[in-house]
């Protein structure tokens, strides 16, 4: 059936610039635009529940497009996985209400940020490799100051788009098993470098730079140039974007 | 101390020709002896408990090495790591007796075969991708076929340099969660591509393209000709070797 569609990828952010088409480098946006119109024989436009950046990785990132011709689910998905190189990957396709927008409908975006302490061949390229003590205690304190409905203009970056810096942060939070860290962080929106910024920050407080209180006054400030300096992308997953029930058909 | 001592390492294959040295090709063990001249001094042959082919992954590999100065331990392993690519890490060194051999002495090796039914990202290089349906309870009634000491050169390269191609194999089984699945074998000693020879043939089981029987009789045939195509190296790895406690002092 033609319509409106969310379709549901994942990939490995090593090799692209992101999602959005850049000039002069390859963003998964075109290489999946490009997919699509092999396969229905016209250029069909894509947005998806954000951006990510160079690098940045996604266990589920949704876009949603609108099809111009009827097809069949299962066909098209095994297409467009045969299609798309091994590092993106469609899981499924769902029909979804004529104004449903995968970028403004969603409710909530969560991240993970990776890390690990032991060098690791097979998580090269997948996680932040920190060989360094921290103090998980202390940045899970740090942590609280998170959570709530927040100006945080501080863990963005300066030249962006958006009318205001207030994002609503529901979950911020560290584990740690056999020297690999997790960060996950859930909130309504997040900034431009945003997760990277905030995690950059912790590992201050993780190494004793920054005390709890410290962390507290930067996000206070209002001021990208108080806190810390943003960590790779190549620990950082989009993991999970949530929409409400009344979009889909 | 000086003296030998056997070194731990894991390394990605995806990016070399295995791990021997071999002509015009980069294997693991050129990268590992160049990276120790530079800390020593000198040349520092190595020997593996065994050969990976091109492509296969080592999530544990020891390499004995006669160490010609005194050396502190932690410090040896921390430059190590420091100059060996991202996809290869040395885990420990630990000294041994002065005629204790990587390969002579090792009593058991185990490998893991991997393979994902839906196509992953986050798998490529690392799971062979196999979208098909298995009779998985088919292959391991194979399995049990497979445990014992027999005669493997139905499962061998032919030409090799081995003298004979009785193997004792303890363990061979497959599980599977969430549409991946996973084969371990352990045996006290592996024949050239046998593990990837056996995964193929046993895969033609779970396709029901052989019987349980066919398969013991492959076994019994002693002609590489009768067994199935091998499955790509991606998805192999070397997962653990056992040394008997005499050799380490």
């Amino acid at each position: 059936m033609k319509g409106r569609y969310f379709l549901e990828i994942a990939y490995v952010g090593s090799n692209y610039h992101g999602w959005q088409v850049q000039q002069n480098a390859r963003g998964v946006q075109t290489i999946l635009e490009d997919c699509i119109e092999k396969i229905v024989g016209q250029k069909v436009a894509t947005a998806a529940s954000g951006r990510t950046d160079t690098g940045v990785h996604a266990k589920q990132q949704f876009v949603h497009l609108d099809m111009p011709v009827d097809f069949n689910k299962e066909d098209f998905l095994y297409r467009v996985n045969a299609i798309l190189p091994q590092d993106i990957a469609a899981k499924s396709i769902i029909k979804v209400k004529e104004d449903a927008h995968a970028r403004y409908s969603a409710k909530s975006r969560s991240y993970q940020y990776r890390m690990h302490s032991q060098k690791d061949p097979f998580l090269y390229g997948l996680s932040y490799y920190y060989p360094y003590p921290l103090r998980l205690n202390e940045m899970n304190d740090a942590c609280v100051y998170l959570i709530g409905e927040k100006d945080f203009k501080s863990f963005s970056k300066v030249k962006t788009g958006v009318l205001h810096f207030v994002c609503h942060i529901t979950e911020a939070h560290w584990s740690e098993s056999n020297g690999n860290y997790l960060f996950l962080i859930c909130a309504n929106r997040f900034l431009r470098g945003m997760v990277r910024a905030i995690v950059g920050s912790l590992l201050e407080v993780g190494k004793g730079a920054l005390s709890v209180q410290d962390f507290a006054k930067i996000l206070d400030s209002k001021d990208r140039q108080k806190a810390g300096r943003a960590v790779p992308a190549c620990g950082l997953y989009l993991t999970e974007v949530k929409y409400p029930s009344e979009i889909f058909e």
